[in-house]
């Protein structure tokens, strides 16, 4: 066994820390660390949090991680944090809320951005929610910033999938624009201080009486102010009503088996995608993508011939 | 030569919106129209037009197509919209857009969303963009609704980009969060009517200050207000300044060059993740992914197996 494996499994903050790192840039020795350490996880309590930017997300997490650190509960945070093609690294915000809580071992917060040209922001998410699982944690929040299909992805391996929505503002359409209404098993109305409440609670009710979602659980609204921490008892409560659901209605076990199989599909997509990349990279096409650059021929053909090449006739004659 | 591809080089609109709808579904006949048309595109301006949810893109680039129109331009949108898992198409406030242009033969506008689970939506708007260009729009403006990585991606292929950001509401924090200040050729300051555009104006600012961007090119800022018109000649002046300034600087050449190349990779992959998502959903690995979902077996041994039997050795001897 890797010695970073076995510094996770024994609750080493630092080897979770390290194997987190691995990931992130891709260091051979992640399949390894994560092959060790998947029959360990399976534990903690999945929950996505999502919502339109400025819905306030980052302080709901930070005082729900208080809430359950007052209950006992260690707590894993794996904020997806689409950054800057330039800069390439986690915001200021994220670094100020890590410092916040550096100091307790039982919070375990982790901001992933995309690194690299490659992408895989949400391949690299759910290997570092397995990490935290692994590690201990009793609960791990995965926080997504942006609305993107990329940033809504990560969400399919959380069991209960939060939106925060804030009243006023358009906040409600550009929910239903971005898709993310379908994905909530729980509806948090955040600054439920500011004007426009029970407006905003209306919408979101109109809208689920049109959205499809499991006839047994519709989604609940819970509303909280994270100035204030107040909402977060009725929160934490109907979290767990989901769990019981969940669980009582097998889909649990249909839910955790479904996303095990996509990411098998998941892990070899972003597998293969990287052997192209370095493929194509190497040099060894130089001559066709010149061509490319020069419109001499199209980049439809000179791809088709590439993955013909590689493929042989393989993949068609199927 | 395709009968669809004859009908967009004769410019006939429903042989464009027929190309799109294979682009967005997959249809075989899609590559051979790609290829076919490739050689009349490369005239058309691509403008992308990007900005947080909420900052009025979407009026912006109404007021936009008829500030365009009046100068008798022809002008194609290609809107980005990642859609709801469960509805899968595009949202009302498009539908009624389209209406609103339904008569004028002179624009076209698509929405594009992410139909079936396999993504490619900017591999898709790339595609689609190109048909626009095709067909013989002078001006194609791309607009994306989210802030997400994917939603970043369609703009490599835009000439000029547009960040729109509007005054309060912490909009510039959140745009300098989703990384989309660095990918600026042009800020527009929209609902400049609006208390508060002093402010995100020297916010702007500064951020230029510490962002890298080209030594002979500082995206300038330019303020509109859609409701009432306002703003648009500066803004399609600067536009024309900066396409002044990349043909100028060789820029032009260089910019498209590398997105042409970017483009073969993205194909690529593209084509090599449907190949792998048709046969992994074939059944050929039905066992394995039973395994996984047991929990027999972990996701990352699985998917290194069938990478494995696919590659064989090659991709690694490398």
């Amino acid at each position: 066994m890797h010695d970073i494996s076995k510094r996770i499994l024994q609750g080493e903050v630092r080897g979770a820390a390290r194997a987190i790192t691995c990931i992130e840039n891709d260091y051979p020795e992640r399949t390894q660390i994560l092959q060790e350490i998947f029959p360990h996880t399976g534990k903690a309590k999945l929950i996505g949090i999502t919502g339109t930017p400025g819905a306030g997300k980052s302080s709901l997490v930070d005082v729900l991680i208080g809430f359950l650190r007052a209950q006992g509960m260690t707590v894993g945070v794996a904020a997806v944090d689409p950054t800057s093609p330039f800069t390439g690294g986690a915001l200021l915000g994220d670094r100020v809320r890590m410092q916040k809580h550096a100091l307790d071992s039982g919070v375990f917060i982790r901001s992933m951005g995309t690194r690299g040209s490659l992408g895989g922001l949400s391949r690299k998410t759910k290997d570092a929610v397995r990490v935290m699982d692994a590690y201990g944690c009793d609960v791990v929040l995965i926080e997504t910033v942006g609305v993107g299909q990329s940033e809504l992805d990560v969400m399919n391996i959380a069991d209960t999938t939060i939106v925060v929505l804030t009243p006023g503002g358009g906040d409600s359409v550009q929910a239903f624009k971005a898709g993310i209404m379908e994905i909530a098993d729980l509806f948090v109305i955040n600054k439920a201080d500011l004007p426009g409440v029970s407006k905003l609670e209306t919408e979101v009710e109109q809208m689920l009486d049109l959205v499809k979602h499991d006839a047994a659980w519709r989604p609940p609204i819970v509303k909280t102010i994270s100035t204030q921490g107040s909402g977060f008892e009725q929160l934490w409560e109907q979290v767990l009503k989901h769990h019981t659901y969940l669980r009582a209605s097998s889909q649990w076990d249909i839910r955790r088996a479904q996303h095990l199989q996509e990411e098998v599909l998941d892990i070899v997509g972003y597998q293969v995608q990287r052997l192209i990349h370095d493929q194509l990279r190497s040099g060894e096409y130089g001559e066709q993508l010149m061509s490319v650059a020069n419109r001499e021929k199209d980049p439809y053909s000179v791809a088709e011939e590439i993955v013909r090449r590689w493929f042989g006739s393989r993949p068609n004659s199927r």
